[in-house]
């Protein structure tokens, strides 16, 4: 008889944005006139740049004739993409990313869940808290240990490496919700404890786009991370690709994993004294995630990968720029009003967030309600990314320029007592 | 100390595609002026239609407009194309299928080695041989265990229910590589078999559109098998989607498994002797499938939504059904070609794929070269598919018309001993 995988049974549905929609339905059956303004939601409102939108019409006509037309492709992706990826993204940058090295996906999400497929079960796992929801889902379903790394105002809102040792870590840098980026000192302080503790960096630089600082774009800007990190990259905030899917994953030849003593998982951590010598790190991951991807992938679809290539194409790369320098012009001004109303905001400076400290004690929730009903704002509210999320807010700049100005003069207008001028 | 999952180091690899390529490239290298006829690929050769490519073309337009672009949608199909497929294959065809009950996908092979995610371990799993090697390498690295079911002349080439249980069972139909087709009879043995054993079917209906006999084209024809089965279903095939990936999965809502009794993975089967009743059976896969998808993947690009869509436009759809009938016309000229000299054939009536028995005791490999050699054909060895599969090659009707005509031809000329006449 066929039974459950018993760990879905521990996962708690969300119901953060179901509940988001549910209370602003309700408010607007109440006040139809009031011009609700969005900025709740963590997705990119600005179209495809036209030199995207030009290669996906190519791409589609050519599929559409005898002499062009593709069927399926390689599995980890055409070299035309992985070649121009590891080219712009890493060697142009002094960063040693080989193209076969380059893993494309439809998405950072995906190959998040599927990772720890490759993985031995049973796993200690790091996540900071508050955090995308998908990184503990998906843990959870494999039966993980989850510890979770609190990230407030005292540490920067970054997590630090613990006391103890652990088996995964995912890292996000620059971060969601919080938009707190890692320096390179955190990173090489990650890297530094993933040797020490033989442990897997999962590395989300799916906001790296957003950098203004010398902030670290990439892990492998940290020497020795080609030995312990796997990098997950995405078109979707570079690019606007969230409705198109493309993303891709570096996995590099020199990382190498253990594999248990037969008879016992933990042996061969037992042995080394927990150190990850040479002989315990014996199997290279490389090779089993194309196996696992040629087994259970067909690729992205051939128009797609084209779309991602005219990224990189002198239009097209400056017209993403623009869209970006656009996002992070809005998080400047919603980060400003906030703090000119006496609001406690950090983020907005390197990521397309504002973190929001909740004024006079208010829950994330209570005061989603007042921005809700005394502002017709919509926000998200910090506690549904996890318990060290609670009494805050996040802002996105992914919304129209008219919209934050139109939100900050509306929460200027709010009574908020932390507020040093009440307008 | 992370370490690897062991289950993959137990899947072999598979050099078939390589073998093969490489002993292509070598008789080309000595032969530079024969000029091949490839057989033996799996993929689709005719393109996109035109219908197809007008709605790629309109959806990559869409997308570079702010008014009309669009981000990030539901994780399991946008409604348009759920709402369409419901009506057309299921609704239109007398079968009950709700459209929430189909989840779209990047293609059958991503929702093949992905569903046993929400199912428990170490799983007696059947599988035909010889078979489609996914099914097998993907449970291979679940560590479950594998039982193949012989598919030879003496049972039609279809796999019939053993004597005793198992847990999960694999069907597909019209097969790959055998081009065997399941009458209503056998699919109503095997959800019986399934429903007496507290068994789950995952039927693999990509190559549903070959059919030409009365066999059933969906396993929710057999009354009972929304209980016990979960459909999978492609328009790689259908609309020549395997360069641009999108297919669909039916998980029925009446779709119920065993949860294990706490302390014992199979306490629940032997409480109920292994016959799945009622309160064994309490877990709907439904909720969890969606819980899975919704956490692991972000949905399928709107742009691929809309070109599959526009497969079931009245000119889509006519276009498509001509491919179809082209390849199989295809399939019968190769048949026909096979039987007049001699050789036993079965498959290509419903299913663009003639399975070949191979000669004077030749092995599958042994004919595949003579082939090479002799006639410049590229064929496929059975054995790559299977221990079962020795003794036989696969042909592709996937190719043009006048290759499969040469390709007769060519044929003819070969001295086979078995042939009945030697031209």
């Amino acid at each position: 008889m066929v039974t459950v995988n018993e760990n879905f049974l521990k996962v708690e549905k969300s119901y953060l944005f179901t509940d988001i929609a549910r209370k602003v339905r309700e408010f607007q059956a109440e006040h139809s006139d009031a011009k609700l303004i969005r900025l709740g939601i963590g997705d990119v409102t600005r179209p495809l740049v036209p030199a995207v939108v030009k290669a996906l019409e190519a791409a589609s006509a050519e599929m559409g004739e005898a002499s062009t037309f593709r069927g399926y492709g390689p599995e980890q992706g055409y070299d035309f993409l992985r070649e121009t990826i590891a080219k712009r993204e890493f060697s142009d940058r002094g960063i040693a990313i080989d193209a076969d090295e380059i893993f494309i996906s439809d998405g950072a999400k995906s190959d998040m869940g599927n990772f720890p497929d490759i993985l031995g079960s049973d796993l200690d796992v790091l996540v900071a808290d508050p955090v995308y929801p998908v990184y503990v889902d998906t843990n959870i379903m494999f039966g993980n240990r989850i510890r979770k790394l609190p990230c407030l105002p005292e540490n920067d809102f970054l997590p630090l490496p613990p006391e103890e040792g652990a088996d995964l870590i995912y890292l996000c840098s620059p971060n969601n919700p919080t938009g707190a980026v890692m320096s390179r000192e955190v990173l090489e302080a990650w890297v530094a404890y993933a040797k020490k503790h033989g442990a897997l960096i999962l590395f989300d630089a799916a906001y790296e786009a957003f950098i203004t600082n010398d902030a670290p774009h990439s892990i492998y800007e940290i020497p020795g991370a080609r030995e312990v990190a796997v990098e997950i990259r995405s078109f979707s905030k570079l690019a606007g690709f969230t409705g198109l899917r493309c993303g891709y994953t570096v996995v590099p030849f020199d990382l190498k994993v253990a594999v248990a003593v037969a008879g016992s998982g933990n042996e061969a951590a037992g042995q080394e004294g927990g150190g990850g010598a040479a002989l315990a790190k014996a199997q290279a991951l490389h090779p089993l995630w194309l196996r696992r991807q040629t087994t259970k992938f067909n690729g992205v679809p051939y128009v797609v990968q084209r779309a991602a290539e005219a990224v990189y194409s002198e239009d097209g790369y400056a017209a993403c720029l623009e869209n970006i320098r656009y996002y992070l012009a809005n998080a400047a001004l919603l980060k400003k009003g906030c703090e000119e109303i006496g609001l406690e905001v950090s983020g907005g400076e390197n990521a397309p967030y504002v973190w929001v400290k909740t004024p006079d004690g208010f829950t994330s929730w209570e005061f989603f309600d007042k921005l809700l009903n005394e502002a017709w704002l919509v926000t998200t509210p910090g506690s549904g990314f996890g318990e060290f999320g609670e009494g805050y807010v996040r802002l996105s700049a992914f919304g129209s320029r008219e919209d934050c100005v139109e939100a900050i003069e509306r929460l200027g207008k709010l009574a908020i007592s932390g507020a040093e001028n009440e307008r």
